[in-house]
């Protein structure tokens, strides 16, 4: 089957298309055939496409909506441009997968997208007011274009946390709010946390119940993962995204009393403090210069930055406290750290500089496999006698909602 | 000297009297002579007075402020009721040392107070708006009673954190928020960990530098303090006492986004969100009875309550979170958890839960010690053979000011 994997953000669309089916996934030789990313929809557009092995093509065009953007990737696909072999029009598309950011408490595993079950992320807008209805969108215009009848799955980023215990999940805030409300910590990246376990009992031929790690996805976004038996014990994002680590713009943990004293002192209102905390804290709100992390590095070993070294400290700390907490939470049965995203996959500094805190916990790296380990490539960082081992993985969302895509189709166990 | 401590809260005054002198404090010799208590200040008051020795003594009055509480105090002290051999009149006391729960960053170690000192702790109200006022009432009632002439020294409440380096009191804020409004981490409970701290020291015969341990204040309010090298390295309340552990009423840390789906939810304003995070949360919130640790356990155990049993499940849990945070902080260097505080001293079976979950941090306590260690006693917890070691002392915050106003009065070291 060819799949279409669509995240659709409020002013992005990514895409692959991958080649996958039952067998394929059990031999491990699914593949992708293309991807793509169209940014800035609404003005004009920045677009991206790659064939597998072909070097990018960039484009440029005005795209109105998520329903153009969507539009102008399947007629790319089905170009001659593209040139895919397996895919010569639309009908050799044969199902698409979506990346939904919530499923509130409603969705814990992938679904077949109906009209009850767009209701249902209907029902999660609230507590992602920025990321589900660009879902939706998605979803809709994909029914425009290639009808009511193409199969269409919903894989939720809060899904692979939905096993978390009432202790992880829980506030210790009146209990009327959770039950009203239903507010509780949901966690996010779930599709990334979920690959990397896939991942690690993949290299390990472990049962998925033997799987024991910390799950570290550093991206812009960033959250740690505590996995036990396979399955989320608690994550470090919450309620929103906010919580839990330092981030490129996002502050991560915070003292909630903070909010009441900037609106005495600077009047902020709540849509003013949401914009601070998400988007102008973290990496950039102490450095004052970038959220990226390469060019933090650069700042600080070129012009000795005083505050993008404690921007990169502070980050590196706030990922040592969670694995401190998250080791005593799994009772020190912890056989991994995996380091995954844009910054754990290629900054092997990063990876150094919070490893070094963590002997400890009987976690040596090996400097030499650390230093080579970046820009896709996967393995072991840590030394063979590492009692605590550090893996580095490259993550891949899009693959397994492609794989939760074909089980759905086919009814099949779903599974890692 | 004689020293009056005192601790002025908004509506209420606890003191003791406390003999001691640095020949006394080098002794380890110096002594209560009385204490009490004086609640509901500005109404009908509940006032209990206790000689050392003897049973307490309650008493009921109308005390319409501060003033007038601290002159009932005077006058008893002196009192033949209260019948000290060492007080006959108002000259025979020497010195007040006054408990401030604020210092911000200008009062790293406890200092004389004179009109300068004065003007430093109202600045610092923003800081502590409940607090510091009630705490300089106290200062300007004894001027008036005991004359400008008395020695009055201020003991910090966040003095002992300020060793804690800014990566540990820096939120992931824009840095400009630090600068202009000095928002950060300042911890509270500093003289409890202090002194937990100071009597791990004396016990284990040791220089303050060879101290390396994680102090738990456990009280209504509660919070873990990393103490490395004798000095604190990180605690978990913050900019308030608001966040780190969940306590009897106060939800601990929460994702701050909460509080504008709160306000988009139900209307809540600042005002209301910091009542419900600070008055109705925590054990309270959780288990929508009480916030009384013993009343908790009486319904876990008697009426099999579930929400009883979830929010200490919550309480014992934030605390191993931070214990496992802490250890990776200080590199794994830590000699023992010590426990102190209404429920640090007195609940076996709360320490029993926490404990558990620390095996894997090489700590075993020791069943029969743990059951008899409550009531005011003192001692090991863990076994002989334990790696990491438990303690259960009880505070004594007033020693430490009563010898913080003697040193500074006699211009001598201010050591532990």
């Amino acid at each position: 089957m060819n799949i279409l994997v669509l995240n659709c953000g409020s002013s992005s669309v990514k895409f692959q298309i991958i080649e996958t089916d039952l067998e394929l996934i059990e031999q491990n030789s699914d593949r992708r055939l293309a991807k793509g990313i169209l940014e800035r929809i609404g003005s004009h557009s920045l677009i991206t496409f790659q064939v597998n092995g072909n070097p990018p093509i960039k484009k440029d065009a005005p795209l109105k909506d998520h329903g153009a953007a969507i539009d102008m990737i399947l007629r790319w696909v089905i170009s001659p441009e593209a040139n895919l072999e397996q895919i010569k029009s639309l009908s050799d598309i044969h199902a698409v997968g979506h990346r939904i950011v919530h499923g509130g408490e409603k969705f814990s595993r992938s679904v077949r997208i109906n009209p009850g079950i767009i209701t249902g992320i209907e029902e999660c807008i609230e507590l992602a007011p920025l990321h589900n209805p660009a879902n939706l969108k998605g979803i809709r215009a994909v029914s425009q274009i290639l009808g009511e009848n193409i199969p269409q799955v919903a894989v939720f980023d809060t899904g692979f946390h939905s096993t978390m215990p009432e202790t992880s999940y829980l506030y210790g805030l009146p209990y009327h709010l959770y039950r009203r409300h239903k507010i509780r910590r949901y966690g996010f990246h779930g599709t990334s946390h979920r690959y990397i376990g896939y991942r690690y009992r993949r290299e390990h031929g472990l049962r998925a119940e033997k799987v024991n790690i910390i799950s570290l996805h550093l991206g812009n976004g960033a959250s740690a993962c505590a996995i036990k038996k396979g399955a989320s014990l608690d994550t470090s994002m919450g309620f929103t995204p906010l919580e839990g680590l330092l981030m490129g713009t996002r502050a991560g943990d915070v003292d909630a009393s903070i909010l009441e004293y900037l609106f005495h002192k600077e009047g902020m209102d709540f849509s003013q403090l949401d914009t601070m905390l998400n988007k102008r804290s973290g990496l950039l709100g102490i450095s004052g210069l970038t959220s990226d992390m390469r060019e933090l590095l650069e700042e600080e070993e070129e012009n000795q930055d005083r505050r993008a070294k404690l921007a990169i400290d502070l980050f590196c700390k706030s990922i040592r406290k969670y694995i401190g907490s998250y080791f005593v939470e799994m009772e020190g049965k912890v056989q991994a750290i995996v380091f995954t995203g844009g910054i754990g996959e290629n900054a092997p500094v990063i990876r150094e500089r919070i490893c070094s805190g963590l002997k400890c916990l009987g976690l040596t790296l090996e400097n030499e496999r650390n230093k080579n380990m970046y820009a896709g490539k996967s393995g072991e960082i840590s030394k063979d006698r590492s009692k605590l081992k550090a893996f580095v993985y490259p993550t891949n969302e899009e693959l397994l909602i492609a794989r939760d895509t074909v089980r759905v189709v086919k009814d099949a166990p779903r599974r890692w």
